[in-house]
Order: C-alpha cells, then sequence, then structure tokens
C-alpha cells in the first residue's frame, strides 16, 4: 500500500481524515514538526513521540549535503538514521535552492549551484530530487518545484513571471512523476500546486496536476513574504479547490491562527519552523497569547509557561523566572524546554481541532480559540 | 537532621558508604554532576534521574551573579528554582573568583572583584558565601577558601606563599563555620584541606580543620593544572587522612581513572565537568576507552556509542554514524546525547565501583576497568 485517505467527518470545508502510510498511520488535521537535518532541533525523538507527534517533515537539499547519500543508503533510509519510525515527508529540496539566491541558477533542465558546505557545483533536478526522496525512502514525496517568489527586490512578481514559473513546475511536477515510477519508489508523491498571487493561475495549475492523479496535493509558494491579506486571499482560494478525496498540504505555514484558518478552508496538513525558531529565540507560544521570555517581567515569576499545558516544560516544575534565567544565561536548556512547549502546543492544538471535528463542533472551537489567544496571558 | 554517614563497608583504603541529607540519601562512592547556573548543560532533570544521580553540583558565584539571591529566596532556594528534590552541594565562590586571575583582589577580609556579567563591583567574603548559600538552601555547604594555585606565571607556589594560602584558608573556614551557625543553617558545612603540594602542609590543614569538628571533609587545590604525577601524589597522600568517619569529598576530579583511583584512596564523592564539557566537544567515554566523534571513520559506522551501554543514547537506535552527523551539524541533539552518555558513565561508574565494594571486589573490578580501558573501542 501506498497511501490511502480516509474522509472521516467534514463541517463546512473543514475536514476530518485519516492518512494511512508505509510507517503507520496519521490522523488529519495534522501538524508536522520540521527535522531539517534528520533531527528536530533541540528535541528527541521521545519527546516528539509523548507529544503525540504522528509525522515529521526532512530536508531533502539539507540531508543530500550531509549526511549524503551513502551513509543514508547504507541505513537503509532516513527513518532508522534518525532513529524515527513513524512517518516521514520530504520536501524536494526545490525550495532550499531558490533560497540561496544569487548562488543558483535555474533553467529548464533544473538548478545549478554550489554547495553551501563545500562549493562543489551541484545540479539539482526533478529527476535527482526524486533519486534522493528515494534513497530517504520517506512516506511521502515532494514533487520538485520552482518557488514563485512573491516580489523581487521590492518589484512583485507579474503575472507572465508566474505564469512561467508556474509552467516550469508543472513540467517538473511531470518528469517528477516519470522518474519516480521509473524508481519503483513505494511511497506516495504529491503535486504542488503554484501559480504566486493569481488565483486563475492556481486554478490551471490544480487542473493540469489533477490530470497526473497523484496521491496527495500541496498548495506552495505561500508564507514566501507576501502580506498577510495576500496569503489569506490563496488560502481562501485554493486548498477547497484541491480534490477532496486526497490529502491536502499546506506548505510552511504558519502561526498558530494561520492553522486554524488553514482547516477552516480545508487543509488537512501542516509544517513550519515556526515553534521550534521562535523557541530558541525564546518565544513560546501558549493558549492564552504569546510569552517572550527575555523580558524582564517574567524574572521572578513562579508560575509555568501555561498553566493548562501538560507539556513537559509545563507539567514538570518549570517557571517562567526558570526560563527567563536559561535564556538570559545562554544555557541549553532553555532552548530545549521552550522548543516542547512550542511543539506540543502546535501537535496538540491539532489534536483539539481533530476532537472538535469529531463532535462537530469546529466552529465553536474556532470562536473559542480566537477569544483565548486575544485575552492574553498574565 | 543535618548529615548522617554510615560507613557500609571497606576494602584497603576504599569505602562503601551511605551519607543522608535533608533532601535524601546519597550512595557512596558517587559522582555528582555539576550544574553551574542552576542547570546540568544540556540535560534535562528527568535524565539525570534516569540515570540515576543522586545528588548535583550548583555553583555559588554563577548562582549570584543570575538569577541573582531575590529570586533564590522567592524560591526557597535552588531546589524548587531548577526543579530537583534531590540532595544538592554548592561550592563556596571562592574557586571562581580566584578565577577571574586580574580582575580580583585578595584580602585577608575576602575577595574584592567586578561582576563579569554587569561591572558591578562585588565583595565577596566567607560571611557573604555563608549568607548566599544559606539562601541556596544547599544540602551540602562549602567553607569559603582560596584555591593556591599550582603555580603563577610558569613559576610553581613556593613552600612559604603554599602556607599563608592554607592559613588564610583555615581563618576562612573559622569564619565560615561561625557565619553558618549564626545563620542557623539547617544543611551541612564542609571543610577544605588546601597546603598545595606540600604534604606536611596539608597535615596542618587537616589537623587545623578536624578541630572544627565539621560533618565532612574536602580535598581542594588539585586539578589546578599540576602534573598528574603532582595530583596522584596528593591523591595518595591525603584523602585517606581525613576523619574516617565523616564523608570524604575530592573537588573537581577527574578523568574515570581518576575516579578509580580516587575511590583506591579512600575518596566518597566526586564532581567534575569533564563529562558534559566533553560532551560538547563530542569527546566520549566508554568502558573500552573515548571515542571523538569528529573523527571521520565514524561517518557511517552504524554502531551504538557503546554497545554495552544502557543510557538513552546508547539504548535508542543512535548510531556513531548519526552523532557524527549531529556534531558536524552543529545539530544541539549532539551534545544532549553525548551528555546524557558521558554522565550515565560516570554515574554508573559508581554505581559499578559501589556493587564491587558490597561484593568485596574492588580490587577484582578495578584491575578490569583498567584492562577494559586500555582494550580501545573498536
Amino acid at each position: 500500500m501506498v497511501l490511502q485517505f480516509d474522509l472521516l467527518k467534514t463541517e463546512g470545508l473543514a475536514r476530518r481524515g485519516r492518512l494511512t502510510l508505509n510507517h503507520g498511520v496519521v490522523q488529519t488535521p495534522v501538524f508536522m514538526p520540521v527535522g531539517t537535518y534528520g533531527t528536530v532541533k533541540g528535541v528527541m525523538p521521545r519527546s516528539l513521540i509523548e507529544m503525540g507527534a504522528q509525522i515529521i517533515l526532512g530536508n531533502t537539499f539539507h540531508l543530500w549535503m550531509r549526511p549524503g547519500l551513502d551513509v543514508l543508503r547504507q541505513f537503509g533510509g532516513l527513518h532508522r538514521f534518525e532513529a524515527w519510525d513513524r512517518p516521514i515527508l520530504t520536501d524536494s529540496g526545490g525550495f532550499q535552492v531558490w533560497s540561496l539566491g544569487a548562488m543558483r541558477k535555474i533553467s529548464e533542465e533544473g538548478v545549478r549551484f554550489a554547495s553551501p558546505v563545500n562549493g562543489d557545483k551541484l545540479f539539482l533536478t526533478p529527476e535527482v530530487s526524486m533519486q534522493i526522496q528515494s534513497v530517504l525512502n520517506s512516506d511521502i514525496v515532494m514533487q520538485f518545484d520552482e518557488c514563485t517568489p512573491y516580489e523581487t527586490k521590492g518589484v512583485p512578481t507579474t503575472e507572465a513571471d508566474a505564469r512561467k514559473s508556474m509552467e516550469l513546475s508543472l513540467r517538473w511536477a511531470r518528469r517528477s512523476q516519470a522518474e519516480f515510477t521509473r524508481l519503483q519508489n513505494p511511497n506516495a508523491l504529491f503535486g504542488i500546486v503554484q501559480g504566486g498571487m493569481f488565483e486563475h493561475l492556481r486554478e490551471e495549475s490544480l487542473a493540469a496536476l489533477v490530470e497526473l492523479d497523484l496521491p496527495g496535493y500541496a498548495v506552495g509558494g505561500v508564507s514566501v513574504g507576501e502580506p498577510k491579506d495576500e496569503m489569506l486571499r490563496i488560502m481562501a482560494h485554493t486548498p477547497h479547490r484541491l480534490p477532496a478525496a486526497k490529502p491536502r498540504y499546506l506548505m510552511g505555514v504558519g502561526t498558530p491562527e494561520d492553522l486554524i484558518e488553514g482547516v477552516a478552508q480545508g487543509v488537512d496538513m501542516f509544517d513550519c519552523v515556526m515553534p521550534t525558531r521562535n523557541a530558541r529565540n525564546g518565544h513560546l507560544f501558549t493558549r492564552f497569547g504569546d510569552l517572550k521570555m527575555r523580558n524582564a517581567r517574567h524574572k521572578s515569576d513562579e508560575r509555568p509557561i501555561d498553566e493548562t499545558c501538560r507539556c513537559h516544560a509545563c507539567a514538570s516544575g518549570f517557571s517562567r523566572a526558570y526560563m527567563h534565567h536559561l535564556d538570559r544565561c545562554g544555557e541549553m536548556l532553555g532552548p530545549m524546554l521552550a522548543s516542547i512547549h512550542n511543539l506540543h502546543f502546535y501537535v496538540n492544538l491539532m489534536h483539539e481541532v481533530r476532537e472538535a471535528l469529531d463532535g462537530g463542533k469546529f466552529a465553536t472551537f474556532r470562536a473559542q480559540f480566537a477569544a483565548d489567544r486575544a485575552r492574553g496571558i498574565g
């Protein structure tokens, strides 16, 4: 079996589903912690299990650079290498080479760039991306695509350029699928809808991808520097148009509010570096708004980060004063506990969303969530 | 009760004991992980519990700087602040202000120095050290002492200077005891034997300290830059002369071999930053010799750090190749797992020593340990 998706329940556009993959079952909507280099930064796998993480990401580009394919092939893929036996999704590397900016050159064939690790000249194509992801043996493989920028040097991408980019991604989708098939990869390949901020380009992209009959679809090219209202416009337009019988993945989004909005628009899967990256900067998410641990007002606060939270950081007697102290001293335990807390918040938020959907109470949950977050934490 | 020490068994000079403190029982010989700023670097308290750590250290000087006494007083001491309910030993701050070098000035009264955190002019005396340690409410309080350097600018300390320094520490011991008593500190104060590399000075120091009838004694001023044979000479001379009915603590020592040698010389308690500091540099201790994770030979090694080790890092499927990868990528999980492994090695080594002593087989254990370590790890 490659992938099975069961749509269990809907409420408006919101969906409650179950995704069965080669390494296990994923209840949706789901948040997927990001493990770029084969580790979710600062978090032990067992902590991910404890918080209920069902599936994590790996970054094809980074893992290709280090540890490299020889090592990953020897380990039979990423799962054993990083000691994680639940499902894994890998991106295609497209977004990362695109992020290299001036250091890369994009052509019809693929992307030429110099390795940021050792300067080696490298060439990433749809075929190479599929070959790497086959070695990684990730449960969900993403097509190689070009991420259409929102703007270049302050100038928003024109419709003509967005079309060119979207059409290139489509041709790369077909090449990805052909190579994925040739490699007899036993996992599931997802297509990525592009089209920038142009609804009709998004629709064209989607229609062409649907013809490929892939087992899942993603919305890419959001959260790439566009204003919030532009992102919300695309989130309101595209996700619910993806095939209803297949899982829908909104790439790289976002804040807790963005996730709830995404669910309301019919998204099943999310990933974002925000919980771990913000944790390392002392930015903690809670049900009642966010906390900046660096703020001196926490200096002698005996309360846990969030009294209603059941994560290891909140339930083990660590106070805000202690978190503030760890941050101030640059002690590793600070980001370690903060990362657990933030990831738990994101993972658990989706757990609560699933419960709400199961009970037909997502609308109520959504309203309560907005009110709680706006209340602010004392 | 302040402190109770029960000597359970001896083998040669080596001792098997049980130390009862206000926050619990400590089986000796024991290794105490160092938690300078109220955290054992990179290790969660629950990991310390899992590996069997019985007592940890805190550094008075650092905790005085950050978070400061107001916060620690509010939390009723260090235990609740750092979420650790087993015993804690705190040093006196003497070694840390001594380490400031040119930035401090030592007089009969105490040590004047500028805060390395904010430049404030501070004055640490035996009385202030006792006051801080009372706020910390550590189970074992160390007297304020002057650490006699092995050498200054390449010139070994003369006997005259070592005597002056040792006698100053003695006067500070008396002042420490007087202030500790005045404060009605409910915990246990340890004296520290100084005297540099001079056996008769060590004996004078010890004789005078014994007159104070303190509940425990430490050997200080070793592992301060002296050659190994000098350290071994003092280790062979001083520890077994400390009162047999009271716990003996060898401060700041050392390698796994040093610990075994210390036990053989009658030491009950050890602390050292080596397991955690070396872990952060990719230096791993094992029963069969040490491993440098940065070495390229580990790049594709599928074995755990040590196949015979039961620590979380070795027992959870993390390979040497993965540890090498984490180190190379500068990922936090590398030092996190390495610190758990190294601390587990030290803590478990003392556990095995206790079992050997219980069975009257310490000599056999010691010989096997030396042979195993010399064997080298494949």
